[in-house]
């Protein structure tokens, strides 16, 4: 639904006092939304929880917004249609919205399985500070895994509508970030290969998956054998991106 | 709608890594809300971006959630009908909720006519880190100052159910901290009388409004003939709940 379609009209815009910029210089960080889309199991939430740990370490204000956690709360009236899953990622992304227009570093964990509902979050986002991170794990590692038991209740056919199962996840086609797993990141002893330069990744990757990964020299590929590892990948992409520090020239 | 009534069933909650009293520490200040209702043109708004002013001179991190900006975005698919209100309430509160966890001191500013809706609100925040702030100009103030044309479309029958005029404002039983305004508010050179201790201020309430203010002792009135006075009077009720500083013992 575009600005268009608002329903209430007799409602004006309030600017605030102290913006964006104020905020960054305060906090010594950029608001930012790090979007984090992968099959269920992928790993999201641990991930993300092992990115906020690591930015709250280094003194900086991150907040995840757990696509689970508010099903409990904000989309409690939704269900697992596409209509719903789109209205579920919309009010997600309208939540992200306002604590990365506070300044925080919002760390994001939803199947978010359709891509013209991630790409209409994007949009809502101030340019540069919405940042796609496709948690790629194969589906055969996310229903070996399957950590709360879901894939074989889909299989059954209890869950109807399971992302990956019996409807689509559409992947990014171009995501800021893509994390991969190593064919053996099931083994706890998985060998550590983490941080690989783009190029080097960009290999790593098309060993691993059989397809090049997005070649666009903003775009990043690292593989990696454990949630930490793609933590630390998240954080590097941060700074590389400049929102690990106050704004220069104030 | 209380959590019987969610829909999704196949979720579990995610706990996080870094949790509110540890954002509290860093951050010097304890998440909370402050949730401003009062007529259209009370000054809820103008009030909140004083306060949100006075805060990030002082080095503490808030938010304006702006009822009437949420209607762009997070709400725009709610109208005025009482269970469009209902909603559009519960997703300012459980935005407010989002940003009052990550340990922001969150300024609601919204109508939020119906005593009900406030109350949900509150109990979806954790005890004593919700505060109601009743900005109570009366609605002949508020009619006359019409800083949005508002009251006159209202009163020419061309907006259908504003609240105090064809739909009801329902104040609080016992709000937190109750804010009145001088009867010669309007005027630029209305003597200042800020600050009044509890009793003082509970005399001039009766004063003015020729009622009693709610009498138990956490709560406060505060006289005011400024935005800014009445910005001062929250401020000041944050320092006495303790919600200023990092939480003792860490």
């Amino acid at each position: 639904m575009g600005p268009l379609n608002q329903v209430a009209t007799n409602v004006r815009w309030h600017h605030a006092a102290v913006g964006p910029e104020e905020r960054a210089q305060r906090l010594g960080q950029r608001g930012v939304v790090v979007w984090l889309t992968g099959l269920s199991g992928a790993g999201k939430s641990t991930i993300a929880a092992r990115v906020d740990a690591r930015l709250h370490a280094r003194g900086r204000h991150s907040y995840i917004l757990d696509g689970d956690n508010l099903r409990f709360g904000l989309c409690r009236d939704l269900g697992f249609s596409p209509e719903d899953r789109a209205e579920n990622v919309r009010r997600l992304g309208e939540a992200a919205r306002l604590l990365q227009d506070a300044g925080l570093i919002v760390l994001v964990a939803a199947i978010s399985p359709y891509r013209e509902d991630r790409a209409r979050v994007r949009e809502r986002v101030p340019a540069g500070h919405f940042l796609e991170v496709f948690v790629d794990a194969p589906l055969a590692v996310c229903e070996s895994r399957d950590p709360k038991g879901l894939y074989r209740r889909a299989r059954a056919g209890e869950i109807a509508g399971f992302s990956g199962i019996d409807a689509p996840y559409e992947p990014p086609d171009a995501p800021d970030l893509h994390l991969l797993f190593h064919a053996d990141a099931t083994s706890p002893h998985a060998p550590v290969d983490s941080s690989l330069p783009h190029a080097e990744a960009a290999e790593a990757a098309e060993e691993v998956t059989g397809q090049g990964p997005a070649t666009d020299g903003e775009r990043r590929v690292a593989v990696g054998a454990s949630p930490d590892e793609h933590a630390a990948a998240i954080v590097a992409l941060l700074e590389a991106r400049g929102l690990l520090v106050a704004p220069a020239g104030a």
